[in-house]
């Protein structure tokens, strides 16, 4: 139990390993029933079967606005023979109105003349015409609900019409979440480095929330294996189910499953799911006993074990269908290697590009809570696939509905602050229309572009034999494409220093000279690009860059390692220093354009982008970012 | 405005100018932002993006357990060459500590050995080898969310990763609801004739709280103008939208449209939508105006409206997309015919036979819920179509996830309390699994059979020339299709007649002679055939039965229209009258069989059925329904 070592159970496997050492233990299958009002049976599953009591409508009914008549006193009549009924021979009914004894159908009352007291028609009528019958919508005795079914309100309602009152429902289900390291500190704490915020308590709270249960978050709990027992005790005495965050440590992992086996049943120490592995599956003893899970730590790890372990569980424990997403077909946009033996979740960006919906996989880590956000779907690997090639047809559950996503925009390239601020500001406008961007490079931008994988390519590629940006590239990648190519902004690129400058940097020299710690871009990107032109013009060798192979995919990314102290300067954007509060050596200024089809200048899904590069206000809050100039934003290139 | 005359006005225009309305009434367009702390932020709309202020990770973390190395020192290392660091060389990390500042690479743990006090390694390392970059998850300035986005406990927590501790979203929206109509009484009051209980209300509030909304039902308000006028009047005080339940009576929906007129702005009164038709859509004028909503008081209409016009109301005021469902595609079971100019949303039960979506539409009165409860999903035929032929393929919006549908028996043809008993039964087992019936008579459901669109028909149709249930049939209808039958039970069919028998019915040739009211089934039901049977032997004419003309689906309607008292007998089941307390003249035993492809007998979606024809608990559980005969139920017959 204390090994690092840890199986690879698949995670079918694991689940009934769970469910089994429940049972032993003693858990509940189902949670007990309980009898609650109609409103507060919506969203639970039934116990019971519901069988009407009361038929609906309660007898026959006039269905139309009119007169109830008997059908055979209408006999003969006709737009050639009208006929006159008597004041005592119909009855005025309003839709709903209960049908008089004597009378078995009803005239609509724009067939209705009436002439004096007496009602003239011009047809006549069948029996039963426009009469609801007794019990037409549900029969007393009639199954209305099975047992199982988790009641909408229209089921509610349904229910109430059929003479129910209250229905018996399993209760709902209570879920303990325990937060434990010691490196964990609340929200709101300023964290220093090393220390960790508790977002995994607060998303899982929330999921289990978002699942109909009653969730809470104890307090956090240190590495302390007797302390961790008796607060999964504490918690098991209250909850049904109760989840244990086991933080990222191998070590802390064990302190889990010690603690399981301390307490209860151990079932399960890892499992084949990536990201997810490290998850402990096990039952708490006690009356009754409870199911406990040790949660991975890594942020995606947690949330993706809540839909594959908890939610099942929850489900059985209610004696209903765990819930499910819908699926759609995609063409993968790039290769996706997977490890076999192990499921893999892929969180994917999905966007509809020339009427094919494209996934774009997402960075893969299981600390990258951002992939599962940015994510559209998720694309299941299982265990004995290994991988995907690029252009494959994958089908991808989908977190975003698919009206949505064919209402998105795709961009790929460099990454810019101006394509952020553009998608807040364009979703503000219209809920319906996304922007998204994925920061691939320059380079990989106008590569997205060529195989139709996105709708505008964002780059800003020097090209150093003609000291042109980005449109030599053009005529070598799609030289029989019709392209536009828009103009985002200026921008000025400069070393991202710390703040007052104290190592007195004044350029690229200076940081080969004196070995300072630099950062840099992936390649392709155009910041790379413009670092390697630098470096050639000045005779510069990369080899002579200390940090030339440290590689960060954004600008913010390295702003962000400047700032922490961990290099000393990295080429980037005006805007990245201005966000972290550091100081801005100039080097040069560039364009930055959008490349697209041309045919995309019309289209009415883009339209929308290509207005708001001419709004004014728009174009000041792109200034206010810093190191923008957009005199020439929005104007076409070529 | 008083005209019981209403217009047609398309969907899309409707919204379109109810939207128009509201805005020139002075409704606002968003609802007013709101800081709301992290965990009550989930399930709102950000009314602002949020952009990080922390990077997540905060600095440079190991992102393994292992030692901290510095790559340059790890040169040269290999299996033949291991390499010893001394203490001061590395540092020993578990996974998500903050690198040690002179440290760049991380060696996992499985791959040290420990000699004495120095770390021998095999192999050297690259720099940033295992380390989680600073802002790998998220940089500081990086935007994290849009504006307009919902959102989700993955959202809240990567927020609170990225520094944020509040969050900036559209404040809840809040929705009244005012029953009106004379006839309506709460839910719990034993309706009399001619009442209504008010399940609309129950319905549209748990509706718009699973929307996000809160919402409240009001006091039932009197068919009285000015009563209306001030209820509406009231509610716009506290509401974002008002819901005026209109009641199904043309006089009242004038009402509600003559209220909004009075109160402010009239926009729309009839929309080409069915069910759905007589809605009214405006503005209550005041400081903010706020729109309002007349429901058709159906139920299934009710259920509809919210759906098409109050949900995307709240979207927009939240700023955010109206909810979707995922479609499918499914083969149309029957001739579907619909008028044209009115959008038509039909309710359709869906499952899965020989790997086909078979789609079979459910009643379409607008006055019968239990179509909504029993819908798998919504069959949108637009205004401009005219139908659907069978067989047709069509898009159909899922109320229920497709796996669920994949397990789903669909049984067809006669109406039976033990396929009832059946379906709840196998639910409540595994919750996956579902049964579902269409009361389509005997005849009809082994057409359905035929035609691949069930996998089990119910039948107990009687062959006159023989004398011999349902065989026969077979042989006309499906020769060369290789099925079984499996008998289900043996069931007394009789007349069933009011308690006590006060009129002393002792049989059929008593309908005849003292012309009593008769209530009958519906053409290919096997009821009515054993009725023209008996009335054949007995040398009755159809003619001489007064109601037969009467349809019902079901025995329990039959039972019904006999217990209301509107009709005096009707041939049924016993446990139809057993259901309603009923007297009951047995007239013959006959049996009732399934008929399924022989294939079926080992299908695994099956098996739990025809285990449960041998189950000893479902047996008697069937026996006690009144008038079975359980002793060959489950025996192939066939």
């Amino acid at each position: 139990m204390g090994s690092p070592f840890i199986s690879d159970v698949p995670a079918e496997d694991a689940l009934r390993a769970w469910w089994d050492a429940c049972a032993t233990a003693g858990c509940p299958d189902r949670l007990e029933p309980v009898t609650v009002s109609l409103d507060a049976a919506v969203g639970r599953v039934t116990a019971a079967p519901v069988w009407a009591t009361r038929s609906s409508p309660v007898g026959d009914a006039a269905a139309m606005d009119g007169i109830a008549v008997r059908a055979a006193d209408t006999e003969g009549a006709s737009p050639t023979t009208p006929l006159r009924l008597p004041p005592e021979s119909y009855t005025v009914v309003d839709t709903g109105d209960p049908m008089p004894a004597d009378r078995d159908a009803v005239v609509m009352r724009e067939h209705v003349h009436y002439v004096d007291q007496a009602a003239e028609i011009m047809a006549a009528v069948a029996p039963y015409q426009h009469v609801r019958s007794i019990g037409e919508d549900v029969s007393a005795g009639e199954l209305l609900l099975p047992e199982g079914h988790r009641l909408r309100p229209v089921d509610v309602a349904a229910s109430a019409a059929a003479g129910a009152t209250e229905l018996v429902v399993r209760r709902q289900p209570k879920v303990a979440v325990i937060p434990t390291g010691d490196e964990i500190v609340p929200i709101g704490t300023p964290a220093r480095e090393g220390e960790i915020v508790d977002t995994n308590s607060l998303m899982l709270v929330a999921q289990a929330q978002q699942a109909g249960c009653h969730a809470w978050a104890a307090d956090i709990v240190p590495d302390d294996v007797s302390a961790i027992s008796a607060a999964v005790r504490r918690a098991a005495e209250e909850a049904d189910v109760v989840l244990v965050i086991a933080g990222s440590s191998a070590g802390r992992d064990d302190y889990t499953a010690r603690v399981v086996s301390d307490v209860g049943t151990l079932a399960v120490h890892g499992v084949a799911v990536r990201p997810g592995h490290p998850v402990v599956l096990g039952a708490v003893h006690g009356t009754p006993a409870v199911p406990v899970l040790g949660v991975p730590g890594y942020p995606v790890s947690a949330a993706l074990t809540f839909d594959i372990f908890t939610a099942p569980m929850l489900a059985r424990l209610e004696g209903a269908a765990p819930p499910h997403r819908p699926t759609t077909s995609a063409r993968l946009a790039r290769k996706l290697p997977s490890v076999a033996g192990m499921d893999d979740w892929v969180r994917v960006r999905l966007g509809s590009v020339r009427d094919r919906v494209v996934a774009t996989p997402l960075p893969r880590g299981a600390g990258v809570l951002t992939s599962l956000v940015r994510a559209d779907g998720l694309l299941f690997v299982p265990a004995a696939v290994e991988g995907h090639h690029a252009g494959e047809d994958v089908a991808v559950e989908l977190l975003r509905p698919l009206p949505e996503i064919e209402r998105t925009i795709v961009a790929a390239g460099s990454h810019d602050l101006i394509l952020d601020l553009a998608a807040s500001t364009l979703r503000g406008t219209d809920p319906l229309l996304t922007l998204v961007s994925s920061n691939v490079g320059s380079l990989g931008g106008l590569a997205t572009l060529r195989d139709g994988l996105c709708h505008v390519a964002g780059s800003h590629l020097l090209h150093p034999a003609t000291g042109e940006y980005t449109l030599p590239y053009l005529d070598e990648l799609m030289p029989d494409r019709e392209l536009a190519v828009v103009r985002l902004a200026h921008r000025e690129q400069g070393l991202l220093v710390a703040s007052g400058n104290p190592l007195d940097i004044g350029g690229l020299p200076d940081v080969a000279k004196r070995e300072l710690r630099y950062v840099n871009r992936q390649r392709g990107a155009g910041t790379r690009v413009l670092l390697d032109h630098q470096l050639a013009r000045l005779g510069i060798e990369p080899t002579a860059i200390t940090g030339y192979g440290r590689e960060e995919p954004t600008h913010l990314a390295v702003g962000a390692a400047v700032s922490s102290g961990r290099a000393d300067c990295g080429l980037g954007i005006r805007a990245a220093a201005q966000a972290f509060g550091l100081d801005f050596v100039p080097v040069a200024e560039e364009p930055y354009d959008l490349v697209t089809d041309a045919a995309n200048l019309t289209d009415p899904l883009l339209a929308p982008l290509w207005r708001l590069l001419g709004d004014a206000d728009f174009l000041a809050a792109v200034e206010r970012l810093g190191g923008y100039r957009t005199t020439e934003s929005g104007r076409r290139i070529r």
